[in-house]
């Protein structure tokens, strides 16, 4: 709190944390606010925000209310799907994902409205924190960041509400207890962590779910589907083109009604513990998979595992907030160079919670019949060349198995 | 056939082509046929085999009947667990483990009944024979290997027929015709291929799979498991401690019931081909998952994502057949090395084909609810630490974002 | 031998053993041989080879000879350059590194004169002829490769001068013994292999070096040089701008004079096999090491390491001869990205057959006296910053203390 | 200095800086100071380190002066040699590698004389501080850590020099200036940064070294030497066996001759800046180069490259303090489980500043000169394998070929 703010941008939900947080900020820092809110597909209405910034004093052009759908997915989702990124194997990094673009506009808000620090409503003990301010200070170097959670001492639910109501915040009666868990979500997926989910053995309550039916409520019957690819990135769902944006929508209505993309996960922090979590990334999940199957007839087997080894660092940049980083962006121009070839059409079956490929094809396909077929091949391939193969790839094993095995 | 052989062993199935084998065997190279013939746990009677191999002239003290299935899954399917093994990011290595030990138990054989060669019914285009060929070379380095198929000219199914009527070798009447696919089987998996799936664009016939029901017919109630490990290994089902073996078996039942661990999958094979499979592999499936979940609470985030760094080289150390070799040998030190306290209970469900984690516990666990609480920790994490941590994270991106972006 | 070729492009030096392959070729294939000779650098006339194959009856519009120095160095060894490469720590991949274009050059002039095949000159044990013709594969996967050397039964020097005598291929004096070792020579290295340096116990005698003066005879005075580089690829020496092969024939005079470069090594070939070579590299392991002193100021940390990282990959790579293959290709775009900011000049001191760094400075520098110093920095780094760093770093190690040293 | 601390154990050197620290810890937290005086092999006396610390008011018992030479070669520097651990491709870890065994004793001391905190006199832009801190919270997670420099306001060399005086402590006329630069010396090397350093275009000062000569002074005649392993590490020179310590001293003694391993690096610190260091490693370099010597010809290329590739993070672990972590520890078991067989004999030419294998022999030797042989080999390998081997790898070039140049 030493240095002189002038105007803070802050990532403002519109719920009643960065309604503290925003003023928190007027009344710590005796600063101008400028609010950003985003639609990233978190489902949510955003005009109650600008209301909720205007009615705490923000000038009515420094309330920014940006639909960045379409920009988070093809830039931000649909590179990441290119890598077939996993966390720790299992997670699809739903929310690392959004938070570079959040820091991203929120630093070029800043430059528009010449502002001097940014903010943010992430605890001091996530990830987030990590993933805005690397993006801050990758963008803006010398910009300031005021992070409330590290600094003030509204360090409990009741002394938050309690500052809420001495300055007129309204609090809604389900924020007035404790609630049992806490969210993010987005277009890619839903969140949620603590509280009941605090204790890893504990099954997580039917009841923290939201974005996906429960595989036992899901139809009886599979649902069959086609996702169409072009250079790595999907285009068309049962032939269908759409954008970005549309496409994942689309996919989630899909995975939310087979129940598709529950995950029960106790996972590492970059900031050094273990947390567990629990996501719903229904058609993510999909998409992940039909990436995959795609991928398996058009890509080269030496591109493909250069991209399999190298995919756990790349997932481990995006979840310790390193998007802007250079070497993110050397593993990105790696992978993208690979996905030239990868258009196609994958078929996908959907059912009580899971998504399994039923079939693939390509115009540049690289699989041959031909030279794969039981039958007669006509000279496609010499099976005498695997004696020299085996031979020669042997040869050290051999030379190994005298000396130590002799 | 050059060289002069004496005394060849074989790996024998008891099947038309390695019957085939044996007698062609005799009769090209004149020499003496030592019948080897494993339980893996693929589920067939092995007696059979022992008959028939009499009857073709093989001397009873020249017939090896072996039941290897503990040593297969204890020394080879749990180390390759602890390394949460996948090839081409979704397949289980059912095919590829079991060849090193066919080759090793080969080899033992070949010096117990001083033979200086081996054989086996692998064909020339698959990875099966470099995996054979690999383990013998590697093991015993001047044995002579015969790999009938890239020798013989009985190269359709018609003159491999003939052949066995000459010579009097039984040919049953579903292979006498083509079949429509083929396959091979273990306590892991069931594989198959060619024919009717060789196009991967078509959807794999329900007759097809073998050790699953189809998740449509699986019961329409979850089943709830818990699975224990130790040191890394599964040791005990719903608190009931087996053998590895009957642990594997027992999940084999589990998954089977409720239609687990169907993969249809396009491949790039070691020797330069696409091709399309169809693996079942119900009790690898879960016990994958739930090892992954056991290491959730006790491995430390640095061992968990160097095991992920290094899977990707594991998994294709072993399904090119590498598994005798020093740098598989390497990686499994460093993975064993990891797996000193992955001890602890998983609960899973078992549902229609999927299998997902519910809970894990651990007398090891690195989760501390302590730390990681979004209540009042009581100082176990001081929050302005990770100002620092940040501060000091970006100052990297900081220095370039002021070369580069100013 | 088998297929009817109609006219090939040999790959051809103007040697004794290429011209027996030419005449080889002739003669067996009954096909028109069309000759390619490179000037890659090595120091030879290539005028006389032109008239060698005139004589042996090649069409003059059927040979071809190209100065390829500039592409060379260009687009082969500044890409190689950039990711600095290493073979097994130490080796430069000189002669890696000129096949795959040797090879494209070949696909290129057959496809020009229709020619349906190619030949080279490797042997069957080398990695050579692998490099050549995986570079055949990759381009014209359907061309014929006649390798001699694994098809001929001119299999030791006697008969292959008996051969070219009889052929009236003219033989030097000093071809009619056996030489006391092999060499390939190009711009980047000259190697030396076989008889005489066959026991990699002994030491290599001092005749086998050709392109370095011992260190011993080496000036007593050092000299220093400055080299500039534009990302990333070194564009003048002591400030005089220069073409990429002119500038690396100028580090030759300089390294050869002082004796730098010099390379005994024992590496393993990619047939399988240690082998012992000779290397004399001057000018390469000067810029070598000069690119990695204007990355030291330019290159941020995170694409450092990572390159670092993927080095050993990349040099296999080249060694191996898959230069034409995706997974180079992609490592390339990840490499070259990063070098768009290495700008800059380096300082070097050469003497008595070692080279070093002695100073480098950028345009682009990364590299911040005010945040590093000792002195008072005024603010540009905060000190505290670093506990809660440690404290976030040792976070997990403390948990994991806990649990094992408790 | 917010919690009570009751006695301390400090790293001590007897120099003005740790005396004045130890001054500092007596007066600010009112506690007893514990100094612990490690022999390191920095060729220091240590008696007037205890002379000083007991004049200081420390108690005879809990002055800690242990000879740990042995111990820091035999347990860090061998087991990172058998690594070939070069960080940023050039730097041999000197002081990286001492920090962990400083670390370690420190904590053994404070358990026996029942300290509940620990201190050190590293700054806090280094990488020391890390390296420190997290060695103490691995072996001792509830420990109190007080790092001086990041504490006080003695921040300018005056103040210090002021503190010094007013607390009798002794100062030297040569710490009354700002000295030129600063240095950190054990047996394996001595670093040198700061002041005259700082701009890396400059050239590092010749006073700055101590511990080689300059090659240009060094012997006109080369020296020539070998080194034998066992099992990785080095136990003899020229055939006389040594301790690990007493070996490495000799080494030492043998680089400061010929002026080997002066190195002037731009490095990038783990607290994210660049720094610019020269380094002296006389017996390291030899070691380092004489350790590749032996693998050449006893480690498989498997391992060789496995090794290779794991490297640079295994440097980068050390570097940034993780020697106590369970990735460092993985990767260790990975190494020294391939140093099995890597015994034999390396034979080295010393020479004006540079240091080369001449020679290399090992009763394990996997280096076959029958088999590489350009002379007929009977048999050894048959040629005709290649044919095979490289048309397999070739396949999928093919395949892709077909499909992207056709």
């Amino acid at each position: 709190m030493s240095e002189k703010i002038n105007r803070v941008v802050l990532a403002y939900s519109g719920g009643l944390d960065t309604s503290v947080i925003l003023k928190w900020l007027q009344q710590t820092y005796g600063c101008e606010v400028v609010t950003f809110t985003a639609d990233l597909g978190q489902g949510e209405e955003l005009e109650p925000a600008r209301a909720k910034a205007e009615m705490m004093g923000v000038k009515p052009e420094h309330i920014f209310v940006d639909d960045l759908r379409e920009e988070f997915v093809k830039d931000y989702i649909y590179p990441m799907m290119r890598a077939n990124a996993l966390y720790e194997g299992l997670y699809l990094l739903g929310t690392s994902i959004a938070r570079p673009l959040i820091a991203k506009r929120q630093i070029e808000i800043a430059r528009m409205v010449n502002a001097d620090a940014v903010s943010h409503g992430a605890t001091g003990k996530g990830n987030d924190q990590v993933r805005f301010e690397l993006g801050y200070y990758a963008l803006a170097p010398d910009i300031k960041v005021i992070a409330p959670w590290r600094e003030w001492d509204l360090t409990s639910r009741t002394r938050l509400i309690e500052f809420a109501e001495q300055h007129q915040i309204p609090v809604s009666k389900d924020k007035r207890g404790e609630s049992p868990f806490s969210t993010d979500a987005n277009i890619l997926h839903t969140s949620s962590e603590g509280k009941v989910l605090e204790d890893p053995w504990d099954e997580v309550p039917d009841y923290v779910y939201s974005r996906t039916v429960n595989p036992e409520d899901a139809p009886d019957v599979p649902q069959v589907i086609t996702v169409d690819f072009e250079r790595g990135d999907a285009v068309a769902i049962n032939g269908e083109g759409m954008s970005p944006a549309t496409l994942l929508a689309k996919l989630n209505d899909l995975g939310r009604a087979h129940g598709i993309g529950r995950l029960d996960l106790v996972e590492n922090r970059f900031v050094g513990m273990k947390s567990r979590g629990m996501y719903e990334t229904p058609g993510g999940t999909i998409l992940h998979l039909a990436h995959r199957g795609v991928e398996q007839v058009t890509l080269d087997r030496g591109a493909a595992h250069l991209k399999d080894e190298l995919m756990p660092r790349y997932a481990e940049l995006l979840y310790n907030g390193f998007w802007f980083s250079p070497e993110r962006e050397m593993l990105q121009a790696a992978i993208d160079y690979s996905q030239e070839k990868v258009t196609g059409t994958v078929r996908l079956k959907l059912y009580k919670g899971s998504v399994s490929i039923t079939g693939r094809k390509s115009p540049h396909s690289l699989y041959s019949e031909k030279v794969v077929t039981f039958e007669d091949d006509q000279g496609a391939y010499d099976q005498r060349d695997a004696e020299g193969f085996i031979k020669l790839n042997a040869l050290r094993l051999r030379l190994l198995g005298r000396r130590d095995h002799a």
